[in-house]
Order: structure tokens, then sequence, then C-alpha cells
């Protein structure tokens, strides 16, 4: 049995037909190395946009089964002109829709969840000796009623098959050359680094560094899959390998520096503390599916026997949980509800902090010296986040990038969509 | 149980995002007539003409089958807008691709035939209230190969709907506003006429009117689908009627008269008299899949025991026709081989001229009087056909249109695609 390697290239890897040619070169590339290979590839460049404004013009609202109708159509034409560019050289290939494969997912539309994979037909094309092209960002459900996957879709659509084929390896090429110890265009010897793992990609993904979409690093986590962030555009750079901790030798307390600028903090303040008003108080913005960042809850207040509740919601949920908070506070019989959107949350990650005091402290001090105050603090086994404000973080970001000696000799090329800061 | 319309509206009928909103008015017009509809929906405008541009800058030889994946998707943009903007009026619609059907054809790509479709999902979705949108042009193979149906592909997937839902009707809308009895540019008082039987649509579709693919008249013949070509724009306009001539009532010897410029006579001289030299000649022909239109055998010329052999092909195929027919020369020892692109075929047809006399010699005698000469004849039960020099086509057409008196008082409006002449 051949290796198998997943490879996933995203729109701007296929924007044109010059690029789907250089792309059909890298897959040929790895199918020379002796391997067998399984191609994801997204929808062209501007093509998703394109088809959402079409929806728009017709139907302020469109229905989300006939916006995946309408979407899946992009990564369809991608995949036939990638076959047929590889084919061009003179290479076997095929593609595949997620309904010809059986990806199969949750009968929900626009954000379903892959259930199952079936292989077979792809095991048999590959003994075949075909190159495999699969439309990414797509599944089926059981009915035969096209999903679409969601936000990271296509990533995630790599990883899975990867799990599901028991690949080797499943590659992300894309626009940035792996992953780095923080923006590059905020410090400019930010140091690509070799590997990280799942869980430190997860934190710094979660903390704005958006190379790849969380829901990606976990499923890779899930199964296993080692997962390669490299460059479309320099084959010889290897990029950034994610894997597991216990295949990595931590020699270093701190793997990044990450600030994310999307997130509002908001304090429900003087909550008469009676047990379970923090419950009902999540379980509210949960039903209305808001996503909690960190969450404070400060001592008792004795003399008043209230409680201060803080924690952050992305500000796209700002809207939603507003409403929704007017209710809850009537309901706890809080006395206010305060928001702030001058904040932004500056984290070092870092498997190897587990085993090292001092990290945290090293930290604080830094931003203290800095001349940058902490608004609130969280702490999970491997991040430490400070909530600061929004004019701080450049300083901050490069201040604890020093501190922990991240920094590299050489000045990263910056390229495409990191995170703004 | 209420009655089933199938609609088709074509490539220019959804060509942008208003043009989609006043087919969704189309079509609820008929189901607020109390029918259930079933429309099927080709790719817009020159969404097609892109893809294959697309497909020709990576592979100037693409498979078939890549071919196929990338076209299909053009239709499936179509079903998902023109669903969203039934609903966008408060409709329930649902949009299906071929698979999802099973609309199953022939395990062919770029041409392939349809062998059966599901009716299942249809009639549910029917029953339920809702108006399908159906994807044209394409099928699914039994191994889930997605396949399309080549020219005329969508009117037959229509044609094919209706007769496997035993549709009350089909209506084609498209951008003229019926059949004529001749091409209005050529002659200004051509009249649309209200109804015409499948076997005259057929010799006229052949014979050059190309409103409708002969294929999916032939389907609509097939399984006695009555099948109305109607006006996208002018909704009163009933159009034409195609319907069996057993349910006609023929008071016209001559329904039409249509000039095809697109064919190359060619004659095979001299070719020694033995049994099956013909059957040898065309299946030389066949096996390269060259269809052959009008043939002619002349008398064995006896002093030297040789057969001239006469037939029609289409210019298209002129070349590979060339070199078979070198092959054929050989093989069969015949003098030589001429061919002659100035030829204009002119076709009366009518369902009426067979109990009718002298329809014949009347043809011949007006384009005699009119100075045509004829090069070749041949006739059909319900058809006849002189082949003449290119530059008398249009002569030719008004002298018979006049003879037979099939102008009407009105002046045609032209519009849209109708044939050159």
């Amino acid at each position: 049995m051949k290796k198998i390697i997943v490879q996933k290239f995203g729109g701007t890897s296929v924007a044109d037909t010059e690029k789907i040619k250089n792309v059909a070169q890298t897959v040929i590339r790895e199918k020379n190395n002796g391997n067998d290979v399984v191609v994801v590839v997204s929808a062209m460049g501007h093509t998703t946009d394109h088809l959402v404004k079409l929806a728009n013009e017709i139907n302020p609202n469109p229905s989300a089964r006939e916006m995946d109708m309408l979407l899946s159509t992009g990564e369809c034409v991608s995949i036939a002109l990638l076959s047929m560019a590889i084919q061009a050289t003179g290479h076997k290939a095929v593609s595949f829709n997620a309904t010809q494969i059986g990806i199969l997912t949750e009968n929900v539309h626009s954000k379903a969840r892959i259930v199952d994979i079936k292989t077979e037909k792809l095991k048999k094309n590959l003994e075949e000796g075909n190159i495999i092209v699969v439309a990414g960002f797509q599944g089926v459900t059981e009915d035969g009623e096209i999903t679409t996957l969601g936000r990271g879709g296509s990533d995630t659509s790599a990883v899975a098959l990867a799990a599901a084929l028991n690949a080797e390896r499943c590659d992300i090429y894309t626009d940035v050359e792996g992953v780095y110890t923080t923006d590059p265009r905020v410090v400019p010897n930010a140091s690509r680094l070799d590997s990280i793992s799942y869980e430190e990609m997860l934190e710094l993904a979660h903390a704005g560094a958006n190379v790849l979409h969380p829901r990606s690093v976990e499923t890779a986590k899930q199964y296993a899959v080692p997962l390669r962030v490299r460059s479309s555009f320099k084959l010889d750079n290897m990029g950034t390998l994610i894997l597991g901790v216990e295949k990595m030798e931590i020699n270093r307390p701190v793997a990044g520096v990450a600030a994310d600028l999307t997130q509002v903090r908001i304090v429900v303040r003087e909550i008469p503390d009676t047990p379970g008003e923090a419950a009902t108080l999540f379980s509210y913005l949960a039903d209305e599916n808001i996503s909690v960042d960190m969450i404070i809850q400060s001592y008792a207040r004795k003399e008043a026997n209230t409680n201060d509740i803080a924690f952050t919601v992305s500000i796209d949920d700002l809207p939603k949980a507003q409403e929704v908070l007017e209710k809850v506070k009537v309901k706890l019989g809080a006395e206010s509800v305060k928001f702030d959107d001058d904040i932004a949350k500056v984290s070092i990650i870092g498997a190897g902090m587990i085993d090292r005091p001092g990290i945290a402290s090293t930290m604080f001090k830094t931003l203290a010296d800095a001349g940058i105050n902490i608004k609130m603090i969280s702490t999970s086994e491997i991040k430490i986040s400070c909530l600061i404000q929004k004019a701080d973080a450049q300083k901050a970001v490069k201040a604890l990038h020093e501190v922990f000696n991240l920094g590299c000799d050489e000045i990263a090329e910056v390229k495409g969509t990191l995170p703004d800061v």
C-alpha cells in the first residue's frame, strides 16, 4: 500500500486558470514522490462572493437549503478544472463532488458537521492510479440533500478525508508560509514554527491567528492526523507541522503570541448572590447560540450580597447579546449591564508552560513595564490571556514576543490574509 | 390530483437576476391557475460559454467526463436562484439537480440519452405544495457519474419529465413567439402556427427551423406529451401547440417552408455496380458517426456498369467525411468523390399533403418559374425537399410561402435566434 497524502488548496490558490495549472504541478510533485494523492479544493477566488451577491439581488433572505445548492457549485467548477489541468500533464485524475463520494453530514444547512465519509470509491480510484480531486466545503445528507460545512469548511473536508483514508498527512496549502510566533506585520522578525501541537494551534487559532479554522484543527486532533500548513508559492519551504503533543519535544515554554481585536467585554453588575445565577445567565446566551470566551466572576461583595460577572463575546454577536441581556437583567435582578468594545485580548500560548513556573508573572510584569493596564486575566493549561485596551495591542505583542525570545534573525515575508492587529 | 404542467426556460430567459424574477412570475401564474408546476431551467446566459473558455485555457482536449462535471454546475446555479426568486414571492419552492431526482442516463458523457426518471421525490414534493425547479441538460448514471445530454438537452429534460410525470403539457418558453410558417426574417408576413403535429415539427426542425431540437420533439411524440412553444416575454400569446396528428384537423396541405444552409452535397461517382456498395459506403460513414440526410442513387449506367450515389451531410462533418470517403473510394473502386457546398435545401412540410396530389408539381413549377435550378429532390410522406444553389434560397422560400398561401396579414415580429437563411 502506498502512503496517502491529502492536499488542500484554498480559493486564492485556484483563483484563475494559470494558478490552477500551478496547483496541478504541486499535486503531481507529490504523486511523483511515490504517494497516492487526494486533493481538496475550494471555489475559485471570488466565486462565492459573486454567487452570494446574485442570491441577495433575488431574495434578501434566501433559504439556507437553496444557498447550499448555489454555493456548492463553486467547488464543482474547481474540481473539474483541476482534473483537466492534471490530465493535461499526462497523469490520471478524476473529480468527485461530496454526493458522489458520500461525505455524509447532519441534515443542517450552511454549517453541517461531517458524520461519515465513504471510502470505497476513493480507494478504488486510487488503486486505479488516479489522482482524486474532491470538492471541499460541501457534504450530503442521507436523503441526498446538499449541505455546506460553513467557515473553515474546505480545511475540515481535507482533514476529515485524511482521517477516513488513514492518510499519512494532510497538507493545507495557503498564502502564508506556515504558523508564526506572532503576526509578522506587527513583529517583523516573527519566526515560523517548524512544529506546534494541536492544542497550541487551537489556542493560537482561538486567540486570533486565523491561519487555520479551529474546527479543522480539532478534527485533526481527534483523529491524530498530522497537519502541515505550507505555502502554495514556496514549495521548498516545509511550513509548519501540527501534530500531537506526545510526538513533540517541547523545548520552549511559549510557542506564540496572539492578539484578538474582535471581542467585546460585557459586565453584568450586582447580581443578587443566589445559587445558579451564572448558570441562568450563560444558558440564556447559549440558547441564542452566542459563544462566550473569557469568563470572570468576582468575589461576592459581602456587604451587598451581590456578584459581578464579566465575560467576552464576539463583536458579531453583540446585537443579539444586548437583546438577551436586557431580559437576563430583569430575570436575575441585576443592577446594570455594561459593554466595552475598546478591548484587545493578548495571549501567550505554549504547551511548555505547564512545567515552567513564572511564565504568568513574566507576562504581567512585561505588560506593566510597558505601561499597559490589564483589565481582565484568564488562563488555561497552555495559554494565558490578558484583556487590555485596543490601542495597546501592538505594543503588548511586541514586548511579549521579545521577552519570550520568539524572534528569529530573518525578517518574515508577509503575504495574504493574516489577522488585523 | 391536480394537473401537472412542466415549464422550461432557456438560458436567455434566466440571463440575469431581473429575468429570473420575471420567470418566477410566469411560474407562479401557472401555479395560481390551480396546477402543479415543475420548472426546468438552463444555465444563465453565457455561463456555459464562459466555462468552456476556462476549460480550453487549461486543457485543449478536456475529458468529456470532467467537461460534464464542469458544465452541469451552470444549471445548478440557475435552479437555486429561481427557487429563491419563487420563495421571495411567498410560494414554496425546492430545487433539485439530476442526481437528486434520479434522471438516469446511459453511461456516456456529453451526449447521454435519458433511460429513466424516478418520480418519487418529485411527487412527494408536489404533494407538499412545492413548485419544483429542476436542472436541465444533465443526468446521472447508475454509478453516480454526472452526464450531460448534449444539444437540445434542457428541452429534452423537460419533455422527459413531462412524460415521466404524465403531465398535462410541457411548455417551452423561448425568445420566439411560436413556430412560424417560415423564417419571418425572410418572409415578413410569415404566420405563427396555432398547432402543428409532431411529425411536421420534426421535419421543420430537421429542415432548419431550429426553434426546438428534434430530439425533444421525438421524445414528446414517443410519449404523446403535448408541447407548447411560447414566448417568455409575451404571455398573452399562446404560441404553438405541438401534438399528435390524430388530434388535429388538417385543413392545410402545407404547414411551413424551411431552408437549411448547413449541408454539403457529396457525389461518389462511378461505383462499380455490385450488390452492397451502398451498404458499404454508408456503414463507413455511420462508423464515424456522420449523419447522412438526403440520399439519391441514380440509375446504373448500363454501358459502364457503374452507379453514382449522391448524398448530403452537415458541413460540420465535412472534414471527417472527406477522410472516410478517400478510403471508401479505394475500397469500392469508385472513379471520384466530389464535394459541393454551394447548396441550400428548401423544404415544404405538411401532414396534409399525403391526401392531396399535385403539391410536389406545384413546388417544382414554382421554383422553375422563379428561374431556380433544382440539383436534387427527396421526399418523405410529409415533406418535399429540393437542393438548390445557396444564392437562390431566399427567393425560393418567398415564392413557396406565397404559392401555398401561408402568409398572414400581420407582419411577424422577429426576435432571437432564428436560423440564418
